[in-house]
């Protein structure tokens, strides 16, 4: 449904659709990477109370900065990674990852610039890429779905890219990154080198996060989110840790009073409820490896996951895989590699769900 | 204080500074040209309420089309110029004017494409044409602050601007814009027309809206807040009214989900309470008529104002005036053109306040 000729948009727009996942309602749906577990009614009221508070000043703009945001957004990376020391100075936030990475590429990209990632991987980068007129390069990984990491190098030092996007655990495949690779790639960058973490929270334990090389690295970027382990995709909030400079520079394209005063209260809300908060994520992490292994019971191939999805396959017709599933009240998603489905963790009850309609559409 | 050497960033924004007017800790602040009515204990309690039921299902995405909230703008528009009737699809809104603003360049201005304003006006506008790559051409008012229309159509016939900024009632000056003129840059110019009417809602009584010229022109955009006349600055929500195409184009740009579902949320709430908000919008038009009033009593200069803001002038030295008022607990803004200061209409309190320290400065 093109864009008609009488309205100006951009050429390169005209034909394009609006992102978005397919919006079906179903009883169970895992395809978009939501926590299942909402707050709780404690953590609920004490976002409302936060808000109230907030609401009696709405008059008056935010707080620019988000200081206090920040800061708590810095002492909860440090808990996660004792091996850093974060303040607000080096902690950036913005509405979602989503608004996180246009920034980024704002500062860092555009126009005779280039950003790099390496495919399959998520969706939304080319779409950074095109909405801020970056020239976007997609490597590729290996069918295990890692980096090769010479190959890696070599595209680098081809392609000279201004940013480059690792995404650990990666999405759609769940795969959690190298340290080596990572480090092996921030040597042979001569930019930035952004580490897109929204699922850091998810990782076997021993799987490191990119945190750990912030001290020894300036033009490094870890974003994080609290769609996912804090279960607020509904509240917009992503974030990230660099080097004090690098967040001056973001600064300088942000626009101003980006954050509300109800998305900082309520993010700050969610933040006094960490630790319920990660239990769900611990539950969460049980019962992804047991999809797994309930799906390679099945005789289908899984890819391991150190995130709260898994990528499994493969079929001949995934589509029609797919919507067999969503006959049966299922919703999953249809992304990745051709053949994969990917199905995000749900509750046990929906996972038994999804099981038993999987069971039914392969027999 | 520019981007160390080191770092990356486009080398256009290494001597750039954050935009934001000065934040500085004093009784009264003028300076943003906020609402000086917060909400009442009833639309706070109606808010929290509204974000305590979002908040329980804040592990969900919000809607992306953020639908209800559309409608209701819609409904509201259509009740401010009854000439109009709007739906949902005619409506689009983004977190602040700032987000819509970045929107519409992206769909309709960026590389090799022109977008035109006419100074003095929002200081704003330039920041969003470097932020998305977009020519800024800046014609001139006249020395009323109105729009010489003549002018502004050979402008317009030289240039071929991809986007116009047209501001009623114009920023920093209060000046509301002839419909007149409005219709001649329509007919001139080759692509988009925004007409930021922000401070629609403070116009003096018979000023029309360019909502009354949409029904005839497509590539009219009319954009809106809810920070001024709603008081929720702290809400970040802004929107605009324009064809339904236009605003499919708008959605190709959109960042997914960009808006929260507790930002939906509260910006319902307030909306329930219009009836309330606007009531404090007449009296802060009659404090507006009282301030200029009371300038001109003491011999100064003052712009005519349809806006919750005065310019008034003119000072050799508007700095040592602006300071002197500071050094007075009174913070207003250093803006427009030189010589000139707005000061934006708070309580008649704090008013008074103001009145009491300008008469001391200017004695």
């Amino acid at each position: 449904m093109a864009v008609p000729d009488w309205v100006p948009v951009r050429e390169e727009l005209r034909d394009e659709e609006p992102y978005g996942a397919p919006q079906i309602d179903v009883p169970v749906r895992l395809n978009t990477n939501e926590n299942p577990y909402g707050p709780s009614e404690a953590a609920a009221a004490d976002v409302a109370e936060a808000v109230r508070t907030a609401a009696l000043e709405l008059n008056r703009y935010p707080d620019r900065e988000a200081a206090a945001l920040r800061e708590g957004l810095a002492a909860y990376l440090s808990r996660d990674t004792p091996a850093v020391d974060l303040d607000a100075s080096r902690v950036w936030a913005a509405n979602g990852s989503n608004e996180i990475m246009q920034q980024v590429l704002q500062a860092f990209g555009g126009p005779g610039r280039t950003a790099l990632s390496f495919a399959p991987t998520y969706s939304m980068y080319p779409e950074y890429a095109r909405n801020t007129h970056t020239r976007w390069v997609a490597g590729r990984r290996r069918d295990d779905f890692g980096i090769d990491v010479d190959a890696a190098v070599a595209l680098i030092d081809a392609e000279q890219p201004d940013v480059v996007f690792l995404t650990s655990p990666n999405n759609p495949t769940g795969t959690a990154l190298d340290p080596a690779h990572t480090r092996a790639v921030l040597d042979a960058a001569p930019g930035m080198v952004v580490v897109d973490e929204a699922y850091a929270e998810f990782r076997r334990a021993g799987t490191p996060s990119a945190l750990e090389l912030l001290a020894d690295h300036g033009r490094l970027i870890v974003t994080r989110t609290m769609s996912k382990a804090f279960a607020l995709a509904g509240g917009r909030l992503g974030y990230l840790a660099a080097h004090a400079d690098v967040v001056d520079a973001l600064r300088i394209v942000r626009l101003p009073y980006h954050l509300s005063s109800v998305t900082q209260a309520t993010a700050l809300a969610a933040l006094r409820h960490t630790d319920e908060l990660l239990a769900n994520v611990d539950a969460l992490r049980v019962e992804r490896d047991r999809t797994a292994e309930r799906l390679r019971g099945l005789g289908l191939t899984v890819a391991d996951s150190d995130a709260n999805f898994v990528l499994f396959g493969t079929f001949e017709d995934r589509h029609a895989t797919w919507q067999a599933l969503v006959d049966r009240g299922v919703l999953i998603r249809e992304t990745g590699p051709l053949g994969w489905l990917r199905v995000s963790i749900g509750t046990p009850s929906e996972m038994d769900a999804f099981f038993t309609a999987l069971q039914e559409v392969i027999a």
